[in-house]
């Protein structure tokens, strides 16, 4: 069961609502020894955080983790770590007419079937809030990664917005942290940001957007056939996280369109070293990392919660324009990124953990 | 820990290699008093099975499932349903030249990475021979549908083979069934057969497709936040099927192009029932089922074998031009059909069964 | 996996160290709609709480729980449930002796061993301080109960401490909640608590205990075969409360000097309502529960911290004599009751989820 | 969710019932490269096997082990592992009497409640021919044993038949080889024979029995807090075996009469080695393995299918007096001596892969 809870062997539960008055995540199954501190988690957090921009909600949180166990003096002690980050700024009263009526496009009609009751403040537990727990959880996913494949690179970085997509003959790598949209093309961020400002203030609308998250010098050999393979839990991963509506591995949907002559990652030795002429594949086969860079796009819905109004019902039945005021991202595939990036730190972590576990870490030699 | 298993209250467990002795599943969580007979499973398979035309692998197999546990006069008593296929016509003489050489494209790298040994024969454990093993266990999962939701309407279709897509307008139900490709679009499934035709016997090369799952009626209420999302898992349930390089639910990546205007399914009740003004969610809204159709697409790569050479390295490093003979499906997307249908009935039934765990199967009042 | 977590659907997981900030508890997978307060869940943690009498350590805490998520306005909303109890008088420095120090038959020696680093103050993980979160999930598992069985009544107390026995001629079920020790024999009471005091006291020792808990008007049919069998999972949860080194159901150890004539609890109808002879069984066959009264008991080791001098050894491999100041419980038996009512409430609410899951709750018919 | 599957990593999946064509269990988690084959499993099946003398079972049945997946060339590839034991010896009409009456003390009653309807033949899932299975999946875990702790050694013998003990002074580990009962003690030995004799034809009876599984040279670590403590899985582990009432370890339930200073094991480093004093803790100190004999102790109890009437009721709630002809052993705790091996092999090859996942095996120093 899995309700709360994701990963094999290291595994983390996060809990919490938009508006309640915290929310964390208990991380399951880190090695001991590993150095830990809120200094190392904080930062990523950081990058999440909304409020840093006009592009994304103006809610104003620091967002402030606490460990609460499972370090002692500095270093994971192998129990469970749990980690809190206190709500400050929740405005309730802000999402007063949403208590009755359900929003288009969002969980609120769901939860309602579903559950009968729900904590409608800020969207309770379907608000992307709770992605700020898995943000935290990949902190201690970094740290396994220091600490047994320190040469993992993880980048996330938007591709799309909206019909907007990058030039990829544009890519610059450092680009990515310049602007308020993780765009590695300059041209687009520029064009990014014009629109983003007429979508919110004049067209009181908002817009979806694609991320795309690459792993670089992941050892090859990580996953397993066949429910545990590294793209079915990247999948199921970035699926889980808010608005996500496709997901993609390598050449993803494109695939389709291919022939068995194109798709073909040709292989080489180059000095002992395994070599491809190309990454179709995404970074892994069967199931099982190649060694070539995972690669993952995810596409991002628009925020349901939008000033232009939109036909919806009541509780109680009866017929209602939805306008959803509040403080809401235009574009939430901006925080998607680093989001993105936690968890292909979380299933990396997950899966050399679990490696680790069935082969010892030995890999079976060419040459 | 789940390499081998799916699910979380409704739980299969694959086994298998393609050319080992058999394959089969042990299915747990089944309720009791179900209808449940091997003729009742076996049309499920027929339809998976290859060797019913020259599209698919010439390989000739009964495919004949065989109840051995959990059920007794006809009905499943709620202990562990052990299902098993013999394997029949393991040609393995047809596989020697791949024992030392690695396919490009293909989990036979991964495998020797991760493992030192594999069972190189059609593929071993990462052949999609495995999938005849689930669509056995949606043979049970199809039993508590007829339960639980016996309005619950699966069908499956392919709606693009390499470039060529079909046109929707000319979406006929009953035509899948007619031709070679549960293609919907009879023009589409005769210039697909000719295509198909010149890839295999001119051209020497397989083509990637696209495959479309619909479930009609669905209940409102299934699935569950955060990490239990239904999207969630039917991503990781299709995305683990094998050549699958992309999943889509309802808008999937066309959801980045979108405004949150358009993207809004606005909402209305008409006769106490509630209707919707469009589907972009593809029916589930923050996780959970709106009990609108529930539509997922996935993209399959093309085969990995074929007629034309791909340069290569064997076991010792050296390297080779390799040139997979035997018999293997031109487009893989084809038998991918009715795997999809079969985790689309797989993941239902477990949720299902979980929401039944939760609410009692309950719903929440509207008016 | 389940380092930290317990149960197959309702499923909780612990975290916290005796002297960290705080300790906690997230519940996943409980219904929505059942009431839920902090005031539901206070009197069962007050009732564990140390300090209470001078039999229990006298470390002065006021253990009050915090619901941090999951429940609404009063009712649980069926999402993860976070309880966060705040440690506030962690007296550290009375355990700096033992940071370098094992202490025999307690886990420091191998908390040491497996991870090389360890929360020495006060045990850290190992400390029976953990038991507070669990007495804290089970407050929402009598929610469960209350919604689903009623009628359920669960009873812990004391039968033995040391080589003290209680008479059970002299079972009084009031005199439970009026001595020190959840003791039902009034004369045994006296005893245990002059001895107490003379074992404190004077021979600067701890003893060990027998707990025995009773599940009365369970509903029959909770449980399943093979491995998620009722005595199966309850052997696993009363095990793994702290010092526990024995739990039996039923007759227990003493089944093996029976023969099948005695053993045999017969079974009659009488009202339509099913009767038994006898309950050597402990109200569970095959796993599933009959409707009898579930029993069990487990064996409680004396505390290991003691103020008599042990061999040991420390860390750096001398030699040590060690004594153990600090306030200690001299029989953690006492604190283990709630414990042991608290795990009974788990089980049966997590098995009343996973069999309205199979089965939606009908049983079979007799008659 | 485990209704047929036990561990954490190192998981086995059990299906099948007495008279039903076969049963068998799929072994997940195996690491690859073992040496694995259906000669180095049978030896164990045969330990357990029945009809091997007069007081066991007399059905005959080879039950001979199939490795249907997950081996190649005779070492294992890290795939699932399916093992396969036909049922050839299903005397069915010898239980015809027993499907409309409920036997006492057995799974009848109990199966009928939860689901209604139930494989009668022979006791179905809740036979105790479902331990085959388990004995089989331990043959994978010896090969695991073999490669990452050669040095274990498992022994299980009968310490305890009826009220009749063993003479540890008479400990004689050679002659558990030699008698029918797996007894250390040859006197002992001679006396339950004779008891056992009269106990089937003349008393039409049956008898408990206590079983002790001694693991010694365990690696020092295995285990986990706080639910995944060794102790507490193999509590879990012992209490699913049918039939099985009371689990203990190390002093067990006698630890309630022990005081802190008897039962501190005291500890010494001797030429750079650990040695205790005592081993009351049974090798188990907070859950976590001290590297000492891991003593386990279950009671079994008597049969239940006995030739002396026994007052019952039918399903259709008429009284019956029932007496259960057929085969059945009169000791069933003969038989769970193998049983008791297989589930010790089981949970420490899962914990030692745990371990090496979470710890590398990397052992904390002293001195």
């Amino acid at each position: 069961m899995s309700l709360n809870s994701f990963g094999h062997l290291f595994r983390f539960t996060t809990w919490g609502e938009s508006h309640g008055p915290a929310l964390g995540v208990v991380v399951d199954g880190c090695p001991p020894g590993l150095p830990l501190t809120e200094a190392l988690i904080q930062p990523w957090l950081d990058k999440r955080r909304p409020g840093q921009n006009r592009n994304t909600t103006q809610r104003q949180e620091p967002d402030a983790v606490r460990i609460l166990s499972g370090v002692f003096e500095g270093v994971t002690t192998g129990t469970a770590i749990s980690l809190l980050i206190e709500n400050t700024d929740q405005r309730s009263k802000d999402y007063g007419d949403i208590a009755q009526a359900f929003r288009p496009g969002h969980a609120d009609l769901t939860y309602h079937l579903k559950y009968g009751v729900r904590d409608h403040r800020g969207g309770g537990r379907s608000s992307a809030r709770e992605t700020a727990a898995r943000v935290a959880a990949a902190g201690v996913a970094r740290a396994v990664l220091d600490a047994l494949a320190p040469q993992v690179r993880i980048t996330g970085y938007m591709v799309q917005m909206g019909e907007k997509r990058i030039d990829r003959a544009r890519f610059d790598r450092e680009e990515i942290g310049r602007n308020d949209f993780w765009c590695p093309d300059p041209v687009a961020a520029a064009e990014w940001a014009d629109y983003l400002d007429w979508l919110r203030k004049d067209d009181h609308n908002s817009v979806g957007a694609m991320i795309e998250v690459v792993a670089e010098s992941v050892p090859p050999g990580l996953g397993a056939p066949v429910y545990g393979k590294l793209d079915s839990d990247l999948a199921s991963a970035m699926m889980s996280i808010n608005a996500v509506k496709g997901v993609e591995i390598g050449e993803g949907m494109a695939a389709a369109a291919l022939t068995g002559r194109d798709n073909a990652d040709e292989i080489f030795l180059e000095d002992g070293s395994l070599r491809f002429g190309s990454n179709k594949a995404g970074g892994i086969l069967g199931g099982i990392s190649t060694g070539q860079a995972i690669t993952v796009r995810f596409a991002v819905k628009p925020t349901s919660s939008i000033l232009s109004p939109r036909r919806s019902i009541r509780t109680d039945g009866t017929a209602v324009e939805v306008v959803t005021k509040g403080r809401h991202d235009p574009c939430v595939g901006i925080r998607a990124v680093p989001v993105g990036e936690a968890m292909m730190a979380l299933v990396l972590a997950d899966h050399l953990l679990l490696d680790r576990a069935q082969t010892g870490g030995v890999r079976g030699r060419i040459g």
